[in-house]
């Protein structure tokens, strides 16, 4: 490791080090850990913590999505300065101001090859955090293959506005990204969550003609025009289907973004999407053994929908796009956060996000 | 309409002229009917018919698939040689020996203009032979938009070869377009009939490394082999799932081509395919409220397994590219006609597809 | 065709009916004339102009760009009411205020069945406006496939907006939409003429994170920042490939857009495009044998710069999604109309806009 | 590193060891050199050469093509057996018998992540072997990210067939990619030595209804028609333009393959591609400032043919794909070796290689 006089002092200090984490221990259960300070293998770096955000499958994790954990550090959205680099590492240096990717891909892995480095391993192998290693919820964390994994946060991008990069920007922006808007297209998103909110935007940057928000919780609506959506669709006073046909004459969206999570939205958007059109989906489907795709909605298996899905893309270069984008202030992303909490408060921060109270959106962790 | 002396007369025939045509009365009930030789608007043209096929979907149609129809011609599968032509036409005249799409798009509408225009005016709305209109088992049949809708066939292409490029080729071979083989990618292809036949050749065409074919029924994986199956995976003596996941090292396929239109081969189309990777599905399904599509084999919506669908692609330039795999020797699709019946024997031949007696594949009919 | 009393009456003017017309006749002379108002075939249109737009390749026209023509009515950008349609055509009836895209595409063609439509019939075969049959100076013109080459005007745009929509956002958005950008990426366009103007838009629509200009011209440098230029480079002051790659550090742009039609942008934009990337070239090259590709600047033929071009692409569906997008208030047009005309008055704008006089950018004309 | 005991006495060995090189030493200068074995960092390998072959690359570099270069050893295509692993090296072990890419990214690269990992780090900076580390031709080389750089060859397919995967089926496949063959679609490969070969048989996997070759050499010819082409072009005796046109009905082909790198095949690549069609340069063109675009050939920038090319893709995901493609006989690359050198006399080979001696098309060179 390349590093200088006082980050070898660092380095002793590491030696023996401890560090305050947010863990989960068994399901349902939450707290804080004291846990080693990790140490970098010669691709790696260890990141110190400014900035996280709490994420809807966190709460999905505690909740048992992915099984049982134990002490398992959780947190996958952050920002930091690097604190350790690894002997190999040659774009990063302890001290820099660095965004870490949600998904931290094994670029090597031939899933990364072809183009699709978020199965790099095996079926969401690039979710790494808080899944099969610690997550961010702490004052240090590893990175893997980190020249692959973090990029630089330029000067005038403030962390609190970068830290949306490592998950929402890239999520919400891929499902308007696979649903394949041509410019001028018609677009409708499927619930309007901080991801929804990011596929709207994404929507706008694709150059969507129309964007059709669904939701029914006015704090939301209000956002999402904000960030780009001509009508709202509120499916607790009309249907939603109907509505969209009507606002399309009848022919259906172009493109339409799931970004919930649930067997009904999908089904409504395939249903609402033209023939030859794209559905894309980016929600979590964490309940049942099925999806269903209606099968006349579908056209008998011949109507050229294309159902597409994808899991938030990370990696340096996708890092840096997003950055670009809240630089040359394409989208705002902190009009999100609602709530903003301490480290240490994070255990009630997390109450906030799981139970969805106060009108929560996103709450920011300051380290 | 430009035609010679002799079409003229043709033509005053054609004033007073009636035709056979073997038709669809009523659910289940078929038959030979006389009816009046159709004529040619501005654009379009009349065909004198040589050879037909009939498709295991005109059962369907029989069946009750599309709903009931009274005194609707059969079939979609024709070539024959052009009788008259409209005003507007510019590349046919009579007496051109011509080929024919089972789909035949109106080429002005916006999904045309979109890349689908099998859909054009509706789902799945470029298919109009024995759906929207008459179809081709009748002496005469017609063609809408004739210039887009029809190809020359090629003096080294016979009239049995080339009636296979109407629906057989340009379906099966969609499947493997579809599925985004990559040169040396995997394929597994779910039921070998005439359409996962040439979605087997299809693959060989572009070029797959490792084709499976999976099917039960002797002669087919026969037939299989010979269009360039290189293993065969019989569903009725091994778990599909398995077989498959077995011989890609447990990865799981490229690209996965479902030919049937069956709910159970659908799932596991994309339970074997690999993360990244795409499942086609160009079989028609024609029962049930849902297609399945299995939670967790779908990476719960975020493995980037893409599902697609296609309709049959029509137009001269589909056609005449079919065309030229014959003439060059890429496929030989009469290896699939098992019988042959002259027209006035529709419908024993018909009797024979519905109930696929003799080991028939495809029967073919000649006028 | 189905018009009413009233149309029918029109017709009757028609057979003997005269109108003006803008015409070239020879090389560099134009003037008005008397001509025949057009009628419509089978599946064709007329309309009666209400704005239009002269474009620098007008000029280049009368200056013998694509060769002499005598008593050819110029003008290829315009919008008007449906005066006259074919018994075919299924989606227009005279008094439609409509949008007819400049190129309009025979879309029977092989070319336009391969998503070419542009190319149908020969290489730039879907520009038939004032290069193979009279164009829109006029005060009636003739659309060929009217269903297919007209789209109906919002109510809430006005044709004083609407008409940009028939070449210059087509072109425009089409070097963005060729160029490939992603979201957050960096795009450089060469020159801000029109067409740049709204590649620099189309590049904003398609979500760039950073967008280059290069421009000299003070008025078009801030036309260009109000429709989403990032930063502009005036070539005159600085080396224009040095300023890029200093903006780039040193990588170069994903993306460059050549909007002039010069060999020497078309040279500087290869070179200013970072490995993988993709030049779009949609400026007209009037002159010289070759253009030029830099061997080094373009990896000795390795690179993986892909050069791509196209013609503006017509058509209902392209028109409607260009409708939409200024209905919906993404793009406003029209401040880019520094002059306007009535057409009486169109040899002087002619020679406004052959002269570049007094800072034009775009003569409105109206009828 | 996890070896066994028999892999730690090599290791000894290797601290010591010297092996036998062939080099390049200055302008026009080659001959053997002894130099120390190769030692692996934490995610290379160090690999044992069992099978080489020379590159007309080869003779470019040592003719100066790349500058001056001392004592480099030459040579990127080869096999062997893993000699030594670092100690993050997942998938291999010493004693493995493996294909190397000729192209061996950084997979940590943005390029790579942007799926033009032959860019890595800058353009064509994938290629390292004998350009900016040393090469192949040695009795051990090293192999940077040995887990993404190398494949494992299946017992069915020899050393001898394997090593043609390294560049020859890589680049020339890659020809047939790039240029966007569809099934049933027409294609001409401009020069007929091994990559200009694979890429006719590349056009065949890919489906290609018609595969006209150009080349003036017999031999070529008569491997050409062996490898899929269906009509070759002499340019010395007809005028390969007129004789492409009329292959084509005048019309051009789909696709334009150019595997030689001169300027006059790249010029007439162009020329013969239809409007919309795709012509791909995978020649390295070592010579002049400039290549040249024919500005009315290429429809004076508006005819929508795309200009593409690619520098031979490594990774262990496309050597496994190419062995696949051997593997199950789709293509036997080894017709194209015509003559077999052991080692110690490659400065006998390379002369052949380099003055074209005896028909030389491959040579394959025995350790």
């Amino acid at each position: 490791m390349s590093v200088t006089t006082e980050e070898l002092t660092r380095e002793e200090v590491l030696a023996t080090g401890t560090m305050k984490a947010f863990v989960m221990n068994g399901l349902g259960k939450v707290g804080f850990s004291d846990k080693p300070i990790p140490t970098a293998g010669p691709t790696d770096a260890v990141v110190k913590t400014t900035r996280a955000l709490i994420c809807t499958s966190d709460s999905h994790t505690v909740n048992g999505a992915i099984g049982p954990r134990e002490n398992l550090t959780l947190g996958h959205e952050a920002v930091g300065v690097v604190y350790q680099v690894g002997s190999l590492v040659k774009n990063f240096k302890p001290g820099d101001r660095v965004l870490v990717g949600a998904i931290t891909p094994d670029w090597f892995d031939e899933a990364s090859q072809a183009g699709h480095s978020s199965q790099s391993n095996e079926a969401l192998g690039g979710w790494k955090f808080a899944n099969i290693k610690d997550g961010v919820f702490a004052e240090y964390f590893h990175v893997n293959q980190a020249d692959a994994n973090m990029a630089k946060i330029p000067d005038a991008v403030s962390d609190d506005a970068a830290v949306y990069c490592a998950d929402m920007l890239s999520t919400g922006f891929l499902g308007a990204e696979l649903s394949n808007i041509p410019i001028g297209g018609t677009v409708a998103v499927f619930a309007l969550g901080p991801v929804g909110l990011m596929a709207v935007a994404g929507a706008r940057l694709r150059g969507a003609g129309l964007i059709i928000g669904v939701d029914s919780v006015p704090h939301r609506q209000e956002l999402a025009r904000g960030y780009g959506a001509d009508v709202i669709v509120d499916f607790s006073k009309v249907d939603p289907i109907e509505a969209i046909l009507d606002l399309t004459n009848g022919k259906g969206v172009d493109s339409a973004i799931e970004a919930l999570g649930s067997d009904i939205t999908f089904q409504n958007a395939i249903t609402v999407t033209k023939p030859g059109g794209t559905i894309a989906n980016v929600g979590y489907h964490g309940k049942g053994d099925f999806l269903h795709v209606p099968r006349l909605g579908w056209g008998v298996g011949m109507s050229e929908k294309s159902i597409v899905n994808g899991l938030c893309p990370g990696g340096s270069l996708r890092m840096q796009r997003l950055l670009k984008v809240i630089e040359n202030g394409r989208v705002d992303p902190t009009l999100m956060t609602t709530h903003t909490f301490p480290f240490g408060e994070l255990n009630v921060a997390f109450d906030f996000m799981d139970k969805k109270l106060d009108g929560i959106v996103k709450p920011l962790i300051v380290f």
